[in-house]
């Protein structure tokens, strides 16, 4: 029985782990789940899969929660809280659907205790690649990618070696105004912004899904996952979401992972990893698959995806400052006080008054986080003026 | 450096393995080049790539051949012929691209002295299965499949274990004659036939090909390299040519190999397995992977496939009669003997007619394709009529 702490348990990466669990329970159990302040969507499934201990991040105490919080269940709060509920639990997995750099303590956390890290937080690799990879190789841990790009590529890579590798395809959807003309992306609606094609998902990422900077994430995601050169990681636009991503190797051969659009899967191979768990999830589906297309990202439109490769070329804790300005922005696009557009254009703004430093811990990282935070908030304010 | 055995040295998957060869000297020499009667194209590669062995098997003897034979090779004749350029040259490796049951016997002297066996002729296995895969197990040798759909599947399954694989998905062209309506299916002429939509092959596989019995024989040899039961393997037609088959994972997820469509990639992936040789072939290319389509197969309009699935469930020698009788019937419709249906016609009847047997050699399995070719023969003599 492997014991499992799922981080994010009330979004929908969390919530599709559980059913997975639910499925499973032979072979996992639930033993932390952990929210911000969704206080009764985590009550209630911790209640539901008898789950002893919870972290409430966003609440400083038990009187700040103003829930009845109910008997036998150890309740830890605060940011720090998610650390405490970790070393209590005593998981051997720990699922990170956390969002944002508010993950980055727990992957942290994870991976210095030698554990198995489900990364669907991908902000924490993204604001830290190179110091989670160095506590991965220094305390035996692994990190497995839920994102249902790298979880692709990380099946193609099986059984290969890594000389061999010639380059990686990642596929996008495009989001929702992958057919929008350019002169239309300043009245972009927030609703309109919040409708993805073929996921769903929270509201960061279906923002970063509709700019393409969750792309630009993922370009820096597997940059450092499989240690690739900008040069060796392409996006093509692929409207179905069926092909999840590719490999090309040095013979020409490409080998591609297919599967119908659902999270569900990418998190049930990291589940059993190295093994396949039986699910009886449809797989090759002649009325879905029928046609896959691939286009060329129009990065006129998009300039987003070059702001991901601008990260790797700089490298140091200038992935801090992307995942920090983007949220930043995002939250004021949502809050209604930038345009569509000024999401990416106030990320690179940050990143271009941003001198580049190699962080040595989570506390560099975090200060860069901090600092990028500010300059963000002042360049939306000056925008907003 | 690792000396190949070129068996078919003047078809086109021989001559794709010596353009190869030519571009991977360093690691590679042929050491033996047999063809059936073209003597001329024979010696002319003989002599281009410095291969001391050849064989004729169309010829008894140098007087028959009439050809000026170089001095300074070895020139083996008739059938047995194969074999003693194959004793005399001493291979690591033996490319099998011999067509039809003439390639049996090399099959089976491959896997019987240990060595690697990269097998074009998929004959060989629909015939003999069985055998060759017990002659496998025994020697120490390894099957290595070229064919663009069997070599797909075995990189799909790198890294992957047995107990999760849930079906297998062979792709299909569909051929020249997909949007055929049934009707027109008796009209089809030999130049028809012999226009494939994106493979250039030999005129027998072209008209498997044509008939889809060439896909039957694909399933029978899957069946074998892969241990799959009937149920397992599915065939969906994809006219693009560029995803060369696909596996089902009891998880859900698929894996599929693509590629431009050329022979070279596959037969560079049998060389050099378990690693992957460099090549400049082009590999994911937006221009040709824009748009990938598949289909159902319409087994009314192409009763060829399900004869393959019957070989399967009836075992024993069936194969060895399908592949006969689809050698005897193809030769027929080419001299213009019979029309185009009854090529998968006769093969079914004559499959009707055989009682099944356990074949226990090689000798057994040809007296079974001896038997074959007689009923076959006919068959046609009464359609003919």
């Amino acid at each position: 029985m492997k014991r499992v702490a799922i981080l994010g348990a009330t979004g929908s990466v969390g919530r599709s782990t559980l059913r997975l669990l639910e499925h499973r329970s032979d072979a996992f159990e639930p033993v932390l789940l952990t929210a911000h302040r969704s206080t009764d969507a985590l009550l209630e499934l911790a209640a539901a899969f008898s789950v002893q201990h919870i972290s409430l991040a966003g609440f400083t105490g038990r009187s700040e929660c103003e829930a009845a919080l109910p008997a036998g269940v150890d309740v830890h709060f605060e940011a720090e809280g998610i650390i405490a509920g970790l070393e209590a639990s005593e998981p051997d997995l720990v699922l990170n659907a956390i969002t944002g750099a508010a993950g980055l303590a727990a992957s942290a956390w994870t991976l210095t205790t030698g554990k198995r890290l489900l990364l669907a937080n991908k902000e924490s690799l993204v604001a830290a690649g190179p110091l989670l990879r160095r506590l991965e190789r220094e305390h035996g841990g692994k990190i497995l990618p839920v994102d249902s790009e790298h979880a692709a590529i990380h099946q193609c890579l099986r059984g290969e070696r890594r000389q061999d590798l010639r380059r990686i395809i990642l596929t996008a959807s495009g989001g929702p105004f992958r057919d929008l003309a350019q002169e239309e992306f300043a009245d972009i609606t927030i609703d309109q912004a919040l409708r993805h094609p073929t996921w769903k998902m929270g509201p960061r990422i279906t923002i970063g899904s509709a700019t393409l900077m969750n792309k630009a994430f993922e370009v820096v995601e597997a940059h450092y996952l499989f240690d690739l050169a900008p040069d060796d990681i392409d996006v093509v636009v692929h409207r179905q979401s069926i092909v999840h991503s590719m490999v090309e190797f040095r013979d020409g051969s490409v080998l591609a992972q297919l599967g119908v659009p659902d999270m569900r899967v990418p998190i049930l191979y990291c589940l059993g990893w190295p093994d396949r768990l039986e699910f009886d999830f449809q797989g090759f589906d002649l009325s879905r698959f029928a046609t896959l297309t691939f286009e060329q990202v129009d990065r006129r439109r998009f300039p987003a995806l070059d702001l991901g490769y601008r990260c790797i070329r700089e490298g140091g804790d200038s992935g801090a400052v992307l995942n920090a300005a983007d949220e930043v922005a995002t939250q004021a696009f949502l809050d209604g006080k930038i345009d569509f557009v000024s999401i990416t254009r106030t990320v690179d703004e940050v990143l271009r008054s941003h001198d580049t430093r190699q962080p040595e811990s989570v506390d560099d990282v975090l200060m860069t986080d901090a600092w990028a935070r500010a300059e963000a908030t002042n360049c939306i304010a000056q925008l907003s003026r």
